[in-house]
């Protein structure tokens, strides 16, 4: 750390800073719904995430190095996967390597966001259907018409990509009403800056303004996760209950509880505090 | 990861492992009177740990590239101290930091570690002292007549350790019936190995592994960091107890909380717990 008229810069590279915003996101509690500190899954334990985030830095640095989003997220995404649970961060991966690629170079803004997206190719997004191949993600059937590019089939629908001449980000622009993390691909990364802010301007440790911004974040919008593995009635049953938690109606480590036993798992919202968390400390939060 | 024969194979490197094992070891829970996941002091909270696993990084990595011991400890502590709350893991990167060099030269064992740190140099003696300027550690005032290599002189010792000709092996030689971190270091790392194989053959989560270990390390010796801080009547009472919890008369939760009530952090065998943790990494441990 270095100390400049009595703030505190800390010397950590853009890729420990992602990082450290996988560990942190994981580390807040409680989160309802979410693996965190107190509260696990027995097949999707705290310690892959810990594994997860170890694996993930190779990519994180790849992006960091200015190298293109796409194979730097699949390397992210393949070293996340060397632990037995499978998928833990995919979608904050997938949040975390254009920002990572935006801080590195200078770019860390809305419109730095949207000028970075709008650059990958489509090698990007044939890196991306790659990364299907490393490790399973939970995924709705693509609409009548893109069967062809449902990101299932993997590297076996990248002559389709080819052949369409689609860019990871129009891939994402097709997904974009449908999942949170692909939201935020098209809008400038609006819910991670506004996230990030949130956090910049709390109080406190900063495992427990994750888990305030977490229930922020959920009571604002359905969680596209949980419609995708459920239905979109039990993503907004969520937001209801998640906004009764900041009303004071109900209770969030009893709510979380209740989330875990009937596996509902937020995790497009996690994914988002991911990206919020790594913003605000390339912003100089603290730790 | 790849497969061989049914066999999961990490393709983790040497410095992710070590990595890992800082996060995995404050994962454990419940480790009586460590921060752990569910148990923190005001002033040293698991978020703190999961940023000195992060800045420790570079060090762990130097030390894997082949760099010597003595600087590459000193890296790694100047990123671990890169958050608020100062000494998170002084020691178990000094028990890290020669495991992994012994790991990428294919000598992780009792004898290679012994060659390990015998090797080590005046010059490695002199980068342990400036580790000292980057972070406070608690220390016990050095026994009469070593008051010039009080490590709290930082590198102002280094003209003592020039003129006495003492290696890094020599410093941790004379601490060796005080400190378990140094114990290790005359001992080819016996309580690290131990442990590891206790992980290996442990089956379950990791981190409950880890936590078993602990507690056992704990009821065989006295733990240092607590004759440091408090004094040998405490340590002693702390192995009884958590023998106790082996015998089934006590409970470790209850232990944990009284303990980080009364400030009563068993450090050291903490930092055992996080080399037996990269050993049983390196050998194959799944998480």
């Amino acid at each position: 750390m270095v100390r400049i008229g009595g703030v505190t810069v800390t010397e950590r590279s853009v890729g420990q800073n992602a990082q450290l915003a996988l560990l942190l996101e994981v580390s807040g509690t409680p989160k309802p719904g979410n693996v965190d500190r107190e509260r696990e899954y027995d097949d999707l334990r705290f310690e892959h995430f810990m594994a997860g985030a170890v694996g993930a830095r190779p990519g994180l640095d790849r992006a960091a190095a200015g190298d293109p989003i796409g194979p730097a997220f699949e390397t992210a995404v393949e070293g996340m996967a060397g632990q037995s649970a499978g998928n833990t961060q995919f979608g904050a991966l997938l949040i975390l390597t254009p920002l990572v690629a935006a801080a590195s170079g200078g770019r860390l803004s809305p419109s730095g966001m949207d000028a970075v997206v709008r650059e990958t190719t489509v090698e990007d997004a044939a890196a991306f259907y790659r990364a299907f191949e490393h490790v399973d993600v939970a995924v709705d059937d693509p609409p009548d018409g893109l069967e062809p590019l449902d990101v299932r089939r993997g590297s076996n629908a990248i002559p389709v990509l080819r052949a369409r001449d689609l860019t990871l980000f129009d891939v994402m622009a097709e997904s974009a009403d449908v999942d949170g993390v692909a939201a935020e691909w098209v809008s400038g990364f609006e819910r991670v800056f506004e996230a990030s802010e949130r956090l910049l301007d709390g109080s406190g440790p900063v495992a427990d303004r994750a888990s305030d911004v977490f229930l922020e974040l959920l009571a604002a919008e359905p969680d596209t996760f949980i419609v995708t593995r459920q239905d979109r009635e039990t993503a907004e049953e969520v937001q209801r209950r998640a906004q009764a938690v900041l009303d004071g109606d109900e209770d969030a480590t009893k709510l979380a509880e209740e989330f875990v036993e009937r596996d509902i798992n937020p995790g497009t919202t996690a994914d988002l505090v991911a990206g919020g968390l790594f913003v605000a400390l390339e912003r100089g939060l603290e730790v």
